[in-house]
C-alpha cells in the first residue's frame, strides 16, 4: 500500500512532522476529499472501537442509556440559546437545499446535540418520576476548522456526548464527578495516559456550566491535551431551555444537569504520548492487534507451530498471523510501525532448539523463549510493556512539570521547556485573557490533590487563592 | 412521560395507525424537529445496539474491518458515476455554506459512502497483495424522503454498509453469499423473522450490480419488507471507479467487489412481524430488557426477594427491577407495552406460598412458580417465547403465500389477501414495469430452494424460466 514504509521524521527534530508521518505510515488515517475531513482507516478506527467498548460499559454501569438524535438542527432552535449560537456560528456547516430545491430555512449539521436534546426533553420531562434521565450518544459532529490535524482537530470528528438530568443538585453533581472518574480510569488504566484531573477556571469552563471538570494529559513535546471534560450545570441549562419537572411537593422546579464528552482526539493523545521514531506504540488494551506472529518461511514445521501458537494465544489476545507473501522484513517493519505490543518470529533455526524469538514493541528487544513457555511469558511481558508505557509517560510529565511565581519566570520556563507550570492565580477572566495575550498559553486546570494556598497571582499580583496549571496546549 | 399509556389502535382495524401507536407508546422513538427525521429513544436505540452486536461479530469472523469515512462528499466526486448520481440527485441534502460564507461548491451529505470509499481505494489498492479489502462502516446516511415513517423510511437513518474488494471473481461472489448467510442467520435466529432469501430480478437489482441478493420478510399485514441486501458487482464497480491492481502475473486487472447493508428498518420489521394490540413483542435476543421484576409493595420481604431474583438472574439475562414509586399497575402496563419477554410479579400473598407469578409477553399468561424453580423455568420459557414468535410469523407467512399463473389471478389475490405470490415470470424489465404500473407491486426475489421450471410468464405470457415472488412492499 502507498506510503507504508516511508521514513519517519525523528520526533526530537520535528514533532509535528513526526506525528503526521506516524499516523500515515501506521495506516491510521488518510485525508478526505473535503478539506479538513479525514478517513479513519481500519487500524485507526479499531483503536476508537476499543475506547468505545470500555467507556460504554462504564457508562452503562452508571445506568446511562444510549440514544440517537438527528444530525440536522434547524437554525431557529439554535437561536434559542444565544451564548450557544455565538460560540459555534462561524463553524456551522449549513444545509440550504435538497436536490435543486431551496429549503427556505437553514439546517445546521450538529456541532453538538445539546440544543436538540434539550428541546426534546423540555417536552418529555414532566415529573420527578421521569428523572433521572441519563442519555449518551456516540456520533459524528462537525465544526468547520481553519487549521486541522489528524485526530486532533478535524471538521468532522467522532465522539460521545452525555447529557443527564436530575431532580436534585447533589445528584447532578455526583453524576458529573462519577463520569470524571470513568474518564480518569480510561486515561490512566486503559490508554496509559497519566492525566491530571481538576476543575477549569472561570475563563476556560464550558459556556453556561457552573463547573467544568477536565482530565489533562501532557504530550511528549510538553504540550497539554484536554482529554475529556465533564460539566455540572446546576439548573442553568434547564433554565435556558425551559426543562421543568413537578417535584414530590407538586411544585415546578428546573431540572439539574450534567454533560460530558470524549472524542477521537484521544487517539491523537495516545500517539503523541507513547509512540517513537519507529512508529506507533500502543497500550495493549486498545491495540487492534496485540500479538503478531511472523513466520520466517512457509515450511510445514514453521506453519504448524505458527498456527498452533495463534490458536492457543487467541483465547486471551487479539492475534494476527499474516499469511500473505509479503517479505519477512516487510512484516517485521509493519508490526513495528503499527505498534503491535508483542511480536513473535517463528523460524526453522529457532525451532531446532525448541524456541521462538519474541520482541516487545516498547523495548525493541529480542528474546528466545521456549515454545512451552510462550503463553506465560507473553502474559507477563504484555503487563510490563504497559507499565513501561505508563511510567515513561509519567516520567516525561514529571520532568516537564514546573512551578513559577511570576510571569517572567513562567515565560522563561514555557519558552525553554514546555510543560505544566503550577502558578498561584487570582482566577479572574481578565487576568487570564492577559496571560493568554502575552504568552499564547492558558490555564489547564485547578488540580485535584494539590494544596490550594493563598498567595499572590503570578500575573496581576493580586491576592490569589488557587494553584493552577498553565501550559501550551493542543 | 407523555403518551406512555395512550390507547393502541387494533392492528386489524388500522395497521398503519397501530404501528404509529406502538412505536410511540413503547417509547421507541419521537419525531425530530426537521421533517422526516426521528429521535431514537433509549428503548429503540438499544434494539439497534443488539442487532449491531450480533452482526458486527459475524462480520469480523469474515475478517471484515470497520472504518469511518467522511459524512460530506463533494459534488464533483459524485458526478464521476452517472448512474449513481441520477439515482440519488433529488434526495441529496446539500451543504452550501459554513457560517455566513458560501463554500463555492456543493457538498452532499452521504446517501451511501460508496463513491467516497471507491475514490479512496482507487489510490490505495496497488497490488494483489493489498487484497482482499473488506471494509464495513456503521454510520448515519441521509436521503430526503417525501413520505416518511418511523424506522421504515426517514430522511436520516442508521445502517451498516460493507464494501469489499477481491483479486478474483470467485472470491467476491463467495463474500456476497457469505454475507447473505449472515443476514439470514440474523433474521431467522435473532430477529425471528422467517425470511425468504433469493436473487433480485433485473429490474430490482442494485444499479451497477451484476447480481443482488436479498432477504425478504412478510409483515403481519401481508406486505413484504426488504430486510437486507448483498450485491455482487463482478468488476463493474471497479471499472466505473478505476480500481485496478497488479495481479500475480504482473498484469493490471480491475478488482472484483461486493457491497451489502442492513439498516434500522429492521426495527420496523420486528415490530410489524411480532407485536400485537397490547404493544411491542420482542425477540428475547434483541429485547433491551429481557426480564422485568415488579414488586407489588416495598415491604422488606418483597424487596429482599426481588433484589435476590435480580442479582441471580442478571448473570444470564438483562433484568430490570423498577424501584420508582410508579403504581404497580403502571409498571405492569409498561413492561407489556415495551415488549419485555418475561415479567415476574413479587407479592406478599404469593410469597407465603413460596411462589412468584410469571408472565410470558407472547401468551400474556400468569403462572405461579416456586421461588427455587424460577431460574430454570425462565430459561425454558424464554426459549418457548422465541419459538412461538418465529412459528407465528412463519404461520402468517405460510397463510399469506400463494401461487398465480396469470395477472388476473395475481391481482385478485393481492387485492383480497396481500402476501407473497409465486408466479412464473419472463424476467424482462419492461414486463415488470408493466406489472408495477398495473398493480403498484413488484418482484421481491427469485427464491432459493424453489424449483425453477419453464412455463409462461404470468403477465406477458412469453416463455418464462423462473419462479418469482411478487408482493406489495414497504
Amino acid at each position: 500500500m502507498a506510503n507504508k514504509m516511508e521514513k519517519i521524521t525523528s520526533r526530537d527534530v520535528d514533532f509535528s512532522q513526526w506525528y503526521t508521518d506516524v499516523v500515515k505510515n501506521a495506516g491510521l488515517m488518510d485525508y478526505g476529499p473535503v478539506k479538513g475531513t479525514m478517513i479513519f482507516k481500519p487500524h485507526g478506527y479499531a483503536i476508537w472501537e476499543q475506547i468505545q467498548k470500555f467507556a460504554d460499559l462504564e457508562f452503562k454501569k452508571l445506568d446511562v442509556q444510549n440514544v440517537y438524535f438527528p444530525l440536522l438542527i434547524p437554525e431557529k432552535l439554535f437561536l434559542a440559546e444565544k451564548e450557544h449560537v455565538e460560540g459555534f456560528a462561524p463553524e456551522l456547516a449549513t444545509v440550504t437545499k435538497v436536490g435543486n430545491k431551496d429549503l427556505g430555512e437553514n439546517l445546521f449539521i450538529r456541532p453538538t446535540s445539546e440544543v436538540i436534546i434539550a428541546d426534546f426533553l423540555s417536552r418529555e420531562i414532566k415529573s420527578y418520576r421521569d428523572l433521572p434521565i441519563k442519555y449518551n450518544q456516540w456520533a459524528n459532529v462537525m465544526r468547520w476548522e481553519k487549521t486541522t490535524r489528524p485526530f486532533l482537530r478535524s471538521s468532522e470528528f467522532l465522539w460521545q456526548e452525555g447529557h443527564t438530568f436530575h431532580s436534585s443538585r447533589e445528584e447532578a453533581k455526583e453524576m458529573t464527578l462519577d463520569i470524571l472518574e470513568v474518564y480518569k480510569k480510561l486515561a490512566n488504566e486503559i490508554l496509559l495516559l497519566p492525566v491530571i484531573a481538576g476543575r477549569k477556571t472561570e475563563k476556560e469552563k464550558f459556556a453556561g456550566a457552573q463547573e467544568t471538570y477536565t482530565i489533562e494529559s501532557l504530550m511528549y513535546d510538553g504540550q497539554s491535551l484536554q482529554s475529556g471534560t465533564s460539566h455540572y450545570f446546576a439548573d442553568n441549562f434547564a433554565k435556558a431551555f425551559n426543562i421543568k419537572f413537578q417535584n414530590k411537593e407538586q411544585k415546578e422546579e428546573n431540572a439539574y444537569s450534567s454533560s460530558w464528552g470524549i472524542s477521537t482526539r484521544l487517539i491523537g493523545a495516545i500517539i503523541m504520548t507513547h509512540s517513537d521514531d519507529f512508529g506507533l506504540v500502543l497500550p495493549s488494551q486498545v491495540a487492534p492487534i496485540q500479538i503478531s506472529i511472523i513466520a520466517i518461511n512457509d515450511s510445514e514445521e514453521v506453519m504448524n507451530v505458527s498456527n498452533n501458537l495463534r490458536s492457543k494465544l487467541s483465547s486471551d489476545f487479539r492475534v494476527e498471523l499474516d499469511k500473505t507473501d509479503k517479505s519477512f522484513g516487510f512484516k517485521i517493519s509493519e508490526a513495528e510501525i503499527k505498534g503491535v505490543p508483542i511480536r513473535i518470529e517463528v523460524g526453522p533455526r529457532d525451532l531446532k532448539e525448541g524456541v521462538v524469538t519474541i520482541s516487545r514493541r516498547d523495548l525493541r528487544n529480542k528474546v528466545q523463549v521456549k515454545l512451552e513457555e510462550v503463553q506465560n511469558y507473553i502474559s507477563k511481558e504484555i503487563i510490563e510493556h504497559d507499565k513501561n508505557l505508563y511510567n515513561k509517560a509519567l516520567e516525561n510529565r514529571e520532568n516537564k512539570t514546573f512551578k513559577a511565581n511570576s510571569l517572567e519566570e513562567y515565560k522563561s520556563i514555557i519558552e525553554k521547556t514546555p510543560g505544566f507550570v503550577l502558578v498561584p492565580f487570582c482566577g479572574e477572566i481578565e487576568c487570564e485573557n492577559d496571560v493568554k495575550q502575552k504568552t499564547s498559553t492558558n490555564s489547564r486546570c485547578i488540580p485535584e490533590g494539590i494544596e490550594q494556598t493563598k498567595s499572590n497571582c503570578f500575573n496581576c499580583n493580586k491576592e490569589s487563592n488557587m494553584m493552577v496549571y498553565f501550559a501550551r496546549a493542543y
